[in-house]
């Protein structure tokens, strides 16, 4: 199966629904319906079943969800049943902040280096991992099996990094850097921009005063 | 109109239609179809059809939509059409990074302050912002007309941040704290998880492979 199929607010879904099946584990509910992880999130039952459907069967009919299998099957659709290896170019404050964001590593994803080329933040330390300079970012690609790159460096310097990545053997990048990269065909760039949060506030605010 | 008919995924998705109708301005480019819209940002032309058809009807059949025309009502329709004042409370690394962070203010968030109750965080300059007691919130709300929250603070703290927000009159709150927060009805929350991007990438590297 090729993901380019499944729109990426489905897998997105995917994500948010797992964290309500976590909840409902720890609270020991054995089963749910389509309805009640809907409205446990904030979608349609349609939308659940829509989603989930792209995946395969999962639940009963007139019985619902197993929530322990559902959870699991879902981890497993994100590549989520193993941890994934890290590394964060850029230690400036926002590389900082996500080497210390503890979201990560809940979901299996370690940060494994934190590389610049700054002087003044090489040999800082963060948590457990000291920051060390990108000219060693081919060697923990290839010791520490490092699949993801997270940009975090100016955009000046972002398609640079990028390259940079690429050449080492990552397979996927995260850039929070607000500029458009290029990788080739065989590497999954995705662009964060933290404004779309705060502009789904702004609409909820200008619409609801309506 | 309210805003809990319209879903999530659309508001999202009417922010990243935004951006690509400003690239095309830049490129002194007058008309666009949904066509080129839907693969300009990766989602099908019946998508861009239905999310633009929950706000009124933009384009006109044959021609497709005006670029700048319709960059101005979804700026409107997002709340886009003013700025938003935003305070933000937690001066750690990561409140420090969305201090400077530029996206907001290029999409019209003015960081107005920040606030933090560790006294050796106070009286840190972020850019030109001084970081200030938390006990500030209430003046700061009101004489800056302060209506978005981002709140950066430890778990454990995140509710009585809250509590203090909603009662400095504060409208929308923006969590990037990794807790389940109760505001009262008349108050948007927004969770962020940034591990969903990366949950993203995991799947893709996970299906590609297949």
């Amino acid at each position: 199966m090729k993901s380019n199929k499944i729109p990426e607010a489905t897998v997105m879904r995917m994500s948010i629904y797992s964290r309500f099946l976590f909840q409902l584990m720890e609270r020991q509910v054995q089963t749910v319906s389509s309805n009640e992880i809907g409205k446990g999130v904030g979608v349609s039952s349609a939308q659940v079943r829509k989603d989930l459907a792209y995946f395969g069967e999962f639940g009963t009919r007139g019985v619902g969800y197993r929530v322990k299998d559902l959870y699991g099957h879902i981890m497993n659709i994100l590549g989520l049943g193993r941890s994934w290896n890290v590394v964060i170019i850029g230690a400036g404050k926002l590389g900082a902040a996500l080497s210390l964001y503890k979201g990560f590593i809940d979901r299996g994803f370690k940060i494994c280096a934190i590389l610049d080329n700054n002087k003044e933040l090489i040999g800082n330390r963060l948590l457990n991992i000291e920051v060390e300079s990108i000219d060693t970012l081919n060697e923990k690609v290839s010791t520490q099996k490092i699949s993801i790159g997270i940009i975090t460096v100016p955009a000046v310097e972002a398609q640079n990094v990028t390259n940079a990545l690429v050449e080492s053997g990552v397979k996927a990048i995260l850039n929070f850097s607000p500029t458009i990269l290029r990788v080739p065909n065989n590497v999954i760039l995705r662009n964060v921009d933290l404004s779309v949060h705060l502009e789904v506030l702004s609409f909820n605010l200008t619409y609801n005063s309506k």
